[in-house]
C-alpha cells in the first residue's frame, strides 16, 4: 500500500474495494473480542492465589493487636511500612484504605471542594466560583468523570513524551486561580505509557506555589511497578522534590494493588503529608468503621517487601510482555510508514496509545465494531468523551490471549486503513 | 441498704462512709477493663475461621465469571441472594457493598441531601432550609456524628418498649415539613436492645405520607439474627408493610456481617426499591470500581443459607449469652429493688441500656474510670452527646470474659450507689 498522499484517485478506489473486501472476509469470521478495558488476565490473576488461606489462624499484627476485630481508621502498621516504600514516603506519610483508590481520590476531592483539606484549609468552592483541574490528554477516563460528579471543570493539557507540557500548565496556573488541582498518572500514563520525566516532576512538585496552598495535585500512580521489561524508565520521588520545596501539601499519591494482586480486592493507599492525612481521617472517622483489616494482612503476607514485589511484577510482565509485542507488531508491520496513524511503545502499564488521522477515530471504533472487536469508545480518553482532534485510541491489550489480539489487531488495521482510504477519497484535492 | 428515700439523714453519712471504703479498696486493685464498645470476643471471631482460604482455588460464580477481575458495581448475584433473605427483600432489591454499612448510609444520606435519591429525586437540601432527622433516643453515636458532619439537626425522639414513641413522630412530622429521615435500630436496639413491635413498623412504613415522598427511613437492621435466646421476639417486614402502602421508595434497609463473620472485614449491603438503588448506584459508578467481590464470594461459602447463618449465630448466642446474664445479675442482686437505676434485659443484639437516677450518669461513669472500669461516655447515646436527663449509661459485655464482667460490674454498682447516696445527702430536703 502506497501512502496515500501520493496515490492518485484510481488508486484510492482500488485500494478501498480491496479493504471492502477484506472487511466483508472479516465480517464472516462474527469474531467476539475485546480490547476495550485495563484487565488483568486470568493467568496474571493465578500469580495471587496463594492470598486466599495466607493468614492460616494468624490474625495479629506484630503489636499482638487481634486484626479480626474493630479498631483503626488508617490501615494496619505492617500494610504502611509496606505501601509506604512503594510510594516513596515515610510510614507516617500514608493511609491504607479499602480496595479502590478511585475512592480515596473521590474522598479527597470531595473534602478539599467542600471543607479543605490541605493545611491551609480553605475549600475549593467558595463564593459559588468555579472550581477547576487540569487534565493532562489523553488520560483515565475515570479521573475525568469523577471531577464532573462533583462540578469540577476540566481544563485539557496537552502531553509529550516527558509528560504534561509544563509550559502550558504553568501559563495556566498564572492565569486562571481558579484552578485547583492536576490529575497525574506519572509512570506509563494512561494511555500514552510515558513516563514523567525528572524535570517535570520537579516543576509539579512547584506548582502550589504558583497556584496557592490549597491547589492539590492527584499523583495516581496506579502502574508504579507495572514495568514490561527490564531498564524501563524510573519515577523521580515527587515528595522529595516537595521537601525540598516546602511543597509537601501540595501533593496527594494515589496507589493500589489491584493490578498487583486481585482487580477489585486488592489494597488502595493514599500517602500525603500528615496534616493532609489527620484532616482526611477527621472526615473518614463519620463515613466509615475503616477499612478491612484482613484483606490488608493477606497483602503484607503476601507481598512481604519491595523485593518480592518486583519478582511477583516480574512474573506479571512475563505474561504481559507478548501481548504487547503482538499489538506492536501488528501496528508496525501493516502501518509502518503508511502515515496512518502513529502510537505509542510504552515500557510498562497497561495501555496502548493510537492516533488515527484527525476525524477518524469514531469511525475506526465503529467499523471495529462492526467486526465484533469492542474498543475503548473514541473520545474517552478525554474530557467529556471530547477527543477534539478525533483521532485518540486506547488499545488495552493485557486481557485477551496473544491469539485473540492477533485477530482483533488484523480487524484494527484493516479499519484505519479503510477508513482512512475513504476519508482520503473524500478531500476536496481529489 | 435500704431505699434512698427512706433513708435519715444520719443512714445515708454511714452509707457513704461504707462504700467510699469500697471505693478505696477497689482503687487498690488498679482494675483495667473496658466495657465501651460492642466488639464480638475473640472466641466468637473464632467460630469464622473458615472464611480464611474457603475459595480454594474456585473464584467463579454461578454464571461462570471469574470474580478475581474488575466489573460489578452492586455485589455478586450469590450474595444478594443471601444477604436478600436476611433483609427481607427481593434479590432486585438490595446492594452488596464492601464493609462498613456505614459508608453505605454515609453515601446514602449525602446522595439524598445533596442530589436526591428516592424516586421524587427531590434533594433534602433546598433553598438553605435546615435538614432534620428524628433520633430515636437513646441511641447509636454514628448514627448521630453521621448526621452532624452532613450539617443534618437531629430532633431526639423518645423510645419506649416497643420503638419510638409513634405518636410524638407523626405529630413532629405533621409539624415540621424540614424532617426527611429517621434513623431505626428496629430488632435489638442499640443500646435498649427492645425489638420494634408490629404495629410500630407498620406505622413507620406510612411515615412518608406524612412526611412526603422525599422522607427516607434509615432502617439499620445491625442485629437482625443476633438473638440471644430462643424465642427472642422476631422483627416484622418492613418493606412488606411499605408494598401494602405504596412506599417501597421511604425506606432503606442496612445491614452487615460485622457481627456475624468479622468486626471491619464482612460484607454490608442496603436494600430498598429499585428505583432507589438504580439512583444510588448511577452515583456510586463515579466514586469506586465496585466493591471487593472475593469478600463476598468467600461470605456466601460460609454463611451458605438462613439456616447456616441461624446455626452460625446459635454459637455466638452460646458465647454471649453468659456475658448478658452476669451483667444482670450484678443489677438485680445488687441494684434490684434498691430504686438506684432500671436497665433493659434484652434478648439480642450487644447492648445493656442503664438509667440511673436523672443527673448522675456522668458521675457514674466518672467514677468507674477512677476505678479502671472504661464506660462508653454518659451521653454518648443521645445527639451531640447530650442526655438531658443525664441518666443513660450503655454497657456492653460482649468483649470481656464473664471473670473481668463480673469484676467490672462489681466497680459499677459500687459506683452507682456511691453517686447516688452522695445526690441523695446533697438534696435539699436532707
Amino acid at each position: 500500500m502506497a501512502t496515500l498522499d501520493q496515490a492518485s484517485y484510481e488508486q484510492l478506489q482500488q485500494q478501498e474495494a480491496q479493504l471492502s473486501q477484506k472487511f466483508q472476509q472479516l465480517q464472516q469470521q462474527q469474531l467476539d473480542l475485546d480490547l476495550t478495558r485495563g484487565k488483568p488476565s486470568a493467568a496474571q490473576l493465578d500469580l495471587s492465589k496463594e492470598l486466599d488461606g495466607i493468614l492460616n489462624g494468624d490474625y495479629r499484627d506484630s503489636g499482638g493487636a487481634d486484626l479480626r476485630n474493630y479498631g483503626g481508621l488508617d490501615g494496619i502498621a505492617e500494610a504502611k511500612q509496606l505501601f509506604s516504600t512503594l510510594a516513596g514516603v515515610k510510614n507516617t506519610e500514608i493511609l491504607i484504605g479499602g480496595n479502590s483508590s478511585l475512592t480515596l481520590m473521590y474522598f479527597c476531592a470531595q473534602i478539599a471542594l467542600e471543607r479543605g483539606l490541605t493545611t491551609d484549609r480553605t475549600p475549593w468552592r467558595q463564593d459559588q466560583r468555579a472550581v477547576k483541574f487540569l487534565a493532562p490528554v489523553p488520560g483515565y477516563d475515570r479521573h475525568f468523570s469523577l471531577c464532573q460528579h462533583l462540578g469540577i471543570e476540566l481544563i485539557p493539557v496537552a502531553m509529550n513524551d516527558a509528560g504534561p507540557d509544563m509550559e502550558q500548565v504553568e501559563s495556566l496556573l498564572h492565569a486562571d486561580p481558579d484552578i485547583k488541582g492536576i490529575w497525574c498518572v506519572p509512570r506509563f500514563s494512561n494511555p500514552s505509557g510515558i513516563v514523567y520525566c525528572d524535570d517535570v516532576v520537579q516543576r509539579i512538585a512547584k506548582l502550589s506555589k504558583i497556584a496557592g496552598p490549597n491547589f492539590l495535585v492527584f499523583w495516581d500512580n496506579a502502574y508504579a511497578v507495572h514495568s514490561l521489561e527490564e531498564g524501563a524508565p524510573p519515577l523521580a520521588n515527587i515528595m522529595d522534590y516537595c521537601r525540598n520545596e516546602g511543597t509537601e501539601d501540595s501533593v496527594l499519591i494515589f496507589g493500589s494493588t489491584s493490578k498487583i494482586t486481585l482487580a477489585g480486592a486488592g489494597v488502595a493507599y493514599v500517602a500525603g503529608s500528615p496534616g493532609n492525612l489527620e484532616e482526611l481521617k477527621k472526615h473518614l472517622g463519620f463515613m466509615s468503621i475503616g477499612p478491612d483489616k484482613m484483606n490488608q494482612l493477606r497483602h503484607v503476607r503476601f507481598l512481604r517487601d519491595a523485593g518480592t514485589i518486583a519478582a511477583h511484577m516480574q512474573k506479571h510482565a512475563a505474561i504481559m510482555k507478548p501481548r504487547f509485542d503482538a499489538v506492536l507488531q501488528a501496528l508496525q508491520s501493516s502501518l509502518g510508514n503508511l502515515g496512518l496513524g502513529e502510537w505509542t511503545e510504552p515500557r510498562g502499564g497497561y495501555f496502548i496509545s493510537f492516533d488515527s488521522r484527525p476525524g477518524l477515530a469514531r469511525e475506526i471504533v465503529s467499523l471495529a465494531a462492526q467486526l465484533g472487536v469492542k474498543l475503548t469508545p473514541a473520545g474517552a480518553t478525554f474530557p467529556g468523551g471530547n477527543d477534539p482532534r478525533d483521532c485518540n485510541i486506547r488499545l488495552a491489550p493485557t486481557y485477551p490471549s496473544v491469539e485473540d489480539i492477533n485477530k482483533a489487531m488484523e480487524v484494527f488495521v484493516t479499519c484505519v486503513k479503510l477508513a482512512s482510504v475513504r476519508q482520503q477519497l473524500n478531500t476536496p484535492t481529489n
